[in-house]
């Protein structure tokens, strides 16, 4: 446990990967609260919304107008996710501080997901890197099923090594590895992450778990263990993927801050904050929490 | 992870820590039924029932019953919880295969909870232990509040450790470490652990966490790590504790069993089977399980 880091940054994916897919549409309005709220509570990355095809992710067709409307809070990095040179295009006018690309593991997955093949979603981004570099915009790359395809099942940690190491080449300051359908568990995610830190700096990389089977904050704690210091989390366990099947929301950032607060490791958040937006979005939505911590804490 | 287990126990409690928690009135038929079709699915030990007052604890006012009806399955230890002698002779004329005897390493929750301290509830123990061992059974040593008190805050290691050394010093020929609030994170856990395993060996240790917080499965993990093989678990995640504020139910058989078979850890049991079990025990209650693995798994 020597390498724990003393402090960790939560990267708050509920706005976009929680909020795209709940099948309920929620006000720009409402958004923008929760964003706010968010920042409130001490999260300094918020993932705010996508600029992508309303034709694919409706819920995200008003993220131009979330990013206008947002009061900015200093030093919060607002952020979105960009698959195309479209779409980053229009996140540079909507004013974010950060865009992310997103690629898979697994070929299957990249063809069903983003309709190309691993390698022709990389050549689809470097441009995207080139083009941010120029703006001075920040890139994270995302690597969806680091740990299992809903299509082949078992993937390669040298697949997830190859792209997570592409992205980093072609510029992505960070690489966030997803476990997208949530089947990962301790030693697997442990092999993957060494096979990974083998060829990108565990300080460059972030972990993304969905919970669907319970293991998230488990892989999250090897994770920390392997000096990974950036978590991404959803408030109230929001989000999952419809494109993958099986898949549950994210794991909620209320769970991951209680392990973090009780492990002494410095975050800059404020639980009960936290537990406004907690309130806001859950009211919002019209349904409990999906964070354990949550429903225990707000009593 | 140079100590992780090569085949792990897990202690079934869905049927005793779990039922007698639940509001749910279930029939004496219902509880056969449940505990036979968790010794189909390869648990080995069985926490059937309880031997204390039905005004306490009316929900465990037909173990005698469900110990003289269930179909025992060869190999499979039938526990029960005996808090005085009275209660170890019923359990004995029931034919219960092991019996466990429950202390804290809180002084405030002991008298809370079995309305004496400590030091007296110990020498209330030590009886049954003679008594046991003169029967040729088996007796369980809980520890309660290991991580947390719900009136103290935080305990001390050394007071669970204490506790534990008495209980082993004593004829218990196990001892399980109860999160009685789930209030426990990965740091303190492995504290706690090393200063029990300092007075009682790992290989005599069990862990009992209740997942109130959601922090359950890595502090499983985090114990797995120092060498702990044992397990206590819940079907569908039933259970709590009725006299411990915020607590919820124990953490869930169906999630202990996804991790470990992801990590190659022997367990015997099918999780096939196991949700046969889940399915029977959650249509009885009219409820979803609490195990994310479970509805992931049952679609």
């Amino acid at each position: 446990m020597s390498n724990l880091p003393e402090r960790v940054t939560l990267v708050e994916v509920g706005p976009r990967d929680g909020l795209q897919n709940e099948a309920a549409r929620l006000s720009t309005e409402t958004k923008v609260t929760l964003v706010e709220l968010l920042a409130e509570a001490g999260l300094s990355r918020i993932e705010t919304g996508s600029f992508v095809s309303p034709k694919w992710v409706p819920q995200m067709a008003d993220s131009a107008q979330v990013f206008t409307k947002i009061r900015r809070r200093p030093g919060v990095s607002y952020s979105a996710l960009t698959p195309n040179m479209k779409g980053f295009e229009a996140a540079l006018a909507a004013g974010t501080d950060e865009v992310a690309i997103f690629g898979a593991a697994s070929e299957h997955f990249s063809q069903k997901n983003i309709n190309c093949s691993i390698e022709e979603s990389l050549a689809r981004f470097a441009p995207i890197c080139e083009a941010a570099q120029t703006a001075g915009i920040k890139v994270r790359g995302y690597v969806s099923c680091v740990l299992g395809c809903p299509y082949e099942g078992d993937v390669a940690a040298e697949s997830v090594a190859r792209v997570a190491k592409s992205m980093a080449e072609m510029g992505c300051y960070e690489i966030s590895l997803g476990d997208t359908i949530g089947t990962g568990t301790a030693l697997k995610t442990a092999a993957m992450l060494q096979a990974v830190i083998a060829v990108v700096p565990a300080k460059q990389l972030a972990v993304h778990f969905h919970d669907t089977y319970g293991q998230a904050l488990t892989n999250i704690y090897v994770a920390l263990s392997q000096g990974i210091s950036v978590i991404d989390s959803a408030i109230a366990g929001l989000g999952g993927c419809p494109y993958a099947k099986g898949a549950s929301g994210n794991v909620a950032t209320e769970d991951v801050l209680y392990m973090l607060n009780g492990m002494g490791i410095h975050t800059g958040i404020s639980m009960d904050k936290l537990l406004d937006a907690t309130r806001f979005i859950s009211k919002a939505l019209e349904r409990k929490p999906l964070s354990k911590a949550a429903n225990a804490l707000m009593g």
